[in-house]
């Protein structure tokens, strides 16, 4: 992990995988479960100024624009269309259902793949001008490699769409699509000229955010992971069941302390919140990586 | 696959995986996208005279009947207690829903994998007077062995209940739970004395079964099979999900055709109906196995 500056972080990881690797060891733990889950936003790539796929949400509402001369009068789309990304947020959650409903439900899974797949070849953020799949954690990217190289299953436990980090999830982080949890919207099987599709569905299935993560690692995976990744406080619960489990267990958090290389927020941040779980952290020892001090560096563009 | 006979059915499923794997040959399927999925009912284990989760939702019925005096009275527990299963069923699918909430539900996830792990590893089919889990399908079992040497991943997609299976899917079929797909009722993360628990509600989360199936491989894989294995109508749409891929498809029906050495039934079955799904495979030309003339043996104790 070449990233990694040499420090209690790194060090707690390294001696977590050696322990439970160490076949003639005290606290050595099959293959089959070794399991670790990560959060995806904030924890593998960056959420600031705003969640990416909020990004994408925005750039559909303007793509879509023209099939909905309504938008031009009719609120959270007339503030959008208006470059008011604020006034448009200022409906809260009611506001944020309907550009969700009006940008990522109608058609079938095969075209939502697609839709996603354009987008995040070519979109790019307002910050760093760098494509948002640039904006992934280089030390993050080691991590991976390095539990799978040690026999770890890598999963994606995300409040993001499963469907919008799939089509790129394998390329990005060498994670397939059915090791990604994320939240969804129902789908339904449907005959389109005799042609088997899944429509996806003006209503919400699953929130695999906060609580729902236990619930959502529960329903995919099925058995407890041995360790868990994240950065936010809706974490907590993820990193609460990680760590119930018999025999060894390892929880970290990412804290975001490097206002120069990224950014730095926690405890007041409306994006990506760390204040429970940095307190539960602090308690209870699990590992808190300070993005400062704890990475050489943080996208692999730098 | 030394129990099955030779014939078209074992013919076609070793052109199949030959083409797909032939390194240099223009039908070469990478290996992450060898996804192969299996009905469990019918497919992998056997069915009659009855689904054994109904075995198993009965054995718990009479199990927790002394905490629930006013069973004795109540129907359908009533008849259930007098030894009068079919009484107990006419009150169809209502009663079905009353079982199942009595016997599957209010406890943690934990608790009801540790009651599946009791009951299978002790409970009897009432005709063979075997374990379950011995009932099983030897030519299936030496499939799917096949197809991961193959460099498959092969899941099961049952319309039964996904913690009904996981606690010995990997044991008996080398499946391992989160390659398990399957029904399942809502469950809610609690803290239990600061302890974390998921709670398994009274409700239902899903039920993957007919067009429920590709809804579900979408859900827990996010991409299309290449080959899919079942036996009755509720396989259709999964089947029809997977051929309709571009590139090399199998599918194959299992048709129980052996009254001697398991069962024989189709069209007319109450349980494991196979007719819709029979006729789209006659016409599109998918596998069908025999059981009769292609297995050379049924289960593995014959």
């Amino acid at each position: 992990m070449p990233s990694w500056n040499d420090g209690a972080a790194k060090k707690s990881i390294i001696e977590f995988v050696t322990r439970v690797t160490k076949a003639d060891g005290p606290d050595f733990v099959q293959p089959a479960e070794r399991i670790a889950v990560f959060d995806n936003d904030g924890t593998l790539w960056a959420e600031q100024p705003m969640y990416f796929q909020a990004f994408f949400t925005l750039d559909r509402v303007k793509a879509l624009a023209p099939q909905h001369p309504e938008w031009k009068t009719q609120e959270p789309f007339a503030s959008i269309l208006k470059g008011d990304v604020k006034s448009a947020l200022a409906g809260g959650e009611k506001a944020l259902g309907q550009l969700m409903m009006a940008t990522h439900v109608g058609m079938t899974s095969e075209e939502f793949e697609k839709i996603v797949s354009d987008w995040i070849a070519t979109a790019r953020h307002p910050k760093t001008g760098r494509l948002f799949t640039e904006m992934v954690y280089q030390p993050m990217l080691e991590l991976l490699t390095y539990l799978r190289a040690n026999g770890f299953k890598t999963f994606i436990v995300s409040g993001g769409g499963i469907e919008f980090m799939r089509p790129w999830s394998e390329r990005v982080y060498g994670i397939p699509p059915e090791q990604v949890i994320g939240s969804s919207v129902k789908t339904k099987f449907d005959l389109r000229d005799g042609k088997p599709v899944l429509v996806r569905l003006p209503e919400i299935n699953f929130v695999d955010d906060g609580p729902g993560k236990p619930v959502g690692i529960q329903m995919h995976i099925g058995r407890r992971p041995i360790a868990a990744f994240g950065n936010s406080d809706g974490d907590l619960q993820m990193l609460q069941w990680t760590a119930i489990g018999a025999g060894q267990r390892f929880m970290l958090l990412v804290h975001h302390t490097d206002a120069e290389r990224e950014w730095a927020y926690d405890r007041q941040s409306p994006i990506g919140r760390l204040d429970k779980a940095l307190d539960e952290a602090l308690r209870r020892g699990w590992t808190i990586v300070d993005m400062k001090k704890d990475w050489k560096r943080v996208f692999p563009f730098q």
